[in-house]
């Protein structure tokens, strides 16, 4: 086993972390998940890291001798190349300016990369998942926001200031509604489940009947997860169906835009909704999608497909970079 | 003189043609430039392709001997591999499928590279102009349409469908005014001129005053030019300066999209508006995209700049491109 060239990559969220070695050809010989407890800190965050990536070896009957890299994805803003965490609203204030790759890597004795979670969750679907084989592919995650991941002949596209991908800010309605960034109109406020949850409850409080009220505590603060809407929609809930179908709509125009500029020939979308529903999500996106496509010659070509690797698609392509970046 | 390697790149547009002979450094040796006569049908258009190559050269005191390829930047899709035109819709339905660079090569005893205009345009002002020295380059051409040409990580950007670019076909409002393309909310249909030309008209029918009136004939066909929207600017005219700023806003929106994309170093905006009144036509759109860029650290960094080659971009691009073809 340990001829293999091991990785071991860690998807860090804001409520749980999953860590995975992951072996040359992409499978997932052993992986831990574990609470993140964004409160306690950034250095208490470091341990839980520290201990998942032990125990992620652990249960491919690994060592960390057998590991090659380790590969962190972080939500939030960073510098790949120093392995700076600049900041993460989700963690907290002791993120702000975190030698994160220094501090990992000292305490595991190993090399470790860092890049932004939507950016490896883009390479680990490019590598192993939906998007295997295509030369240029564009991820979206569709969930409280939307992100997105860009790979440009085969490599994954950073940007001048390592903030490319951010498909969720992209304008898709001048003075639409209010976006978490404080502008107006961008494709996250249209298209993400935040989006499609705004609608609902404002129908629900506008008098409207919806099963919605029945499937979930409107009042305790939770949000309507993707289980619910597609819940809904399958029981033919008209008001999630039509907010679920103005998301669907907004996501197809953000597409056609991404595609009109890029022309890449696969972009795969990931999420909860997707990933519950399938081709009943897809299908209105692509055809809006298609419709605003202006070179409409082999249309056809230009795929959009549900993302292949689920909840493991960040903590892979985590182990791919790392792999990639330690040589 | 003829130690340089010289290329003739050819600007081929609806209504003029303009060849120019550039050396290795850029420099402009000798141009010609002759009514396309589109009515005329693709075989005419070829001679003057021709001629108005020969004319080039012969300017620089040149002969054909002397130039090592030549480029034709076409305005229409195209397939760039084997020089075949799809189609040019302002030029009529002889330019459909024609293998123009066999044709003109044949012609000419010489290789002959075809790629679109826009494009051309892009690797002209990347090469020589204001995208120099740049690793990434957005190139937008505001006119009656909007075009555009993307260069990443210093090549030309070209799409699986060879449609990269299309940055005038992106939603920037949905449900907005309609597209040249036949959809909604297009970025050209919100900033280009012939946007700003409709919010005139429209304000003038409704009754408000407006130089233009006075500036031309508002009946005879003709398209407001981007010297008479500049000149009601400079003298104060109400009714052009709202349509202006709107555009303005638009153009802003669709940048900040491009650079939330992308993270691109710099955007180069050509065209006749910002020609004519420069810093005051881009101040503005700085300040909208600026607001959009989820990523507000080192906003400064991305730099929106004017086009530098003016009306040579295109011929200068299209000898560039014939250069780095022929090997």
């Amino acid at each position: 086993m340990s001829d293999e060239r091991i990785a071991v990559g860690v998807d860090l969220g804001g409520t749980s972390l999953l860590a995975a070695a992951v072996a040359d050809d992409g499978r997932v010989l052993g992986r831990a998940k574990r609470k993140t407890r964004a409160e306690r800190g950034a250095k208490e965050i470091i341990k839980r890291l520290e201990e998942s990536i032990r125990e992620a070896l652990a249960a491919a009957s690994l060592g960390p001798e057998d590991a090659a890299a380790v590969g962190v994805g972080v939500p939030g803003p960073l510098d790949p190349s120093t392995g700076l965490v600049h900041c993460c609203p989700n963690l907290g204030p002791s993120w702000d300016n975190l030698p994160l790759a220094d501090l990992l890597g000292e305490a595991l004795g190993m090399p470790v990369s860092v890049e932004n979670d939507v950016n490896v969750g883009a390479v680990g679907e490019y590598t192993y998942g939906a998007g295997r084989g295509a030369r240029d592919m564009l991820a979206i995650f569709v969930g409280t926001g939307i992100g997105g991941g860009l790979i440009l002949d085969g490599r994954l596209r950073q940007g001048a200031r390592f903030s490319a991908g951010e498909v969720g800010h992209m304008v898709v309605q001048a003075g639409g509604p209010a976006c978490g960034c404080g502008q107006r109109g961008h494709a996250e406020a249209l298209a993400s489940r935040t989006a499609i949850e705004r609608d609902v409850r404002a129908a629900i409080r506008g008098g409207r009947p919806s099963i919605v009220s029945e499937l979930m505590d409107l009042d305790n603060g939770r949000l309507m997860t993707a289980g619910i809407i597609a819940q809904a929609v399958q029981r033919g809930d008209a008001v999630v169906i039509e907010a679920m179908r103005d998301a669907q709509h907004y996501l197809g125009l953000l597409i056609s835009a991404c595609v009109n500029l890029l022309d890449p020939e696969v972009i795969v979308v990931g999420g909860g909704l997707t990933e519950r529903m399938g081709d009943a999500y897809l299908e209105p996106v692509r055809a809006v999608a298609r419709q605003h496509y202006v070179n409409q010659s082999d249309a056809e070509r230009v795929r959009i497909v549900q993302a292949a690797l689920g909840d493991l698609s960040g903590a892979i392509g985590a182990a791919v970079v790392a792999r990639q970046r330690s040589g």
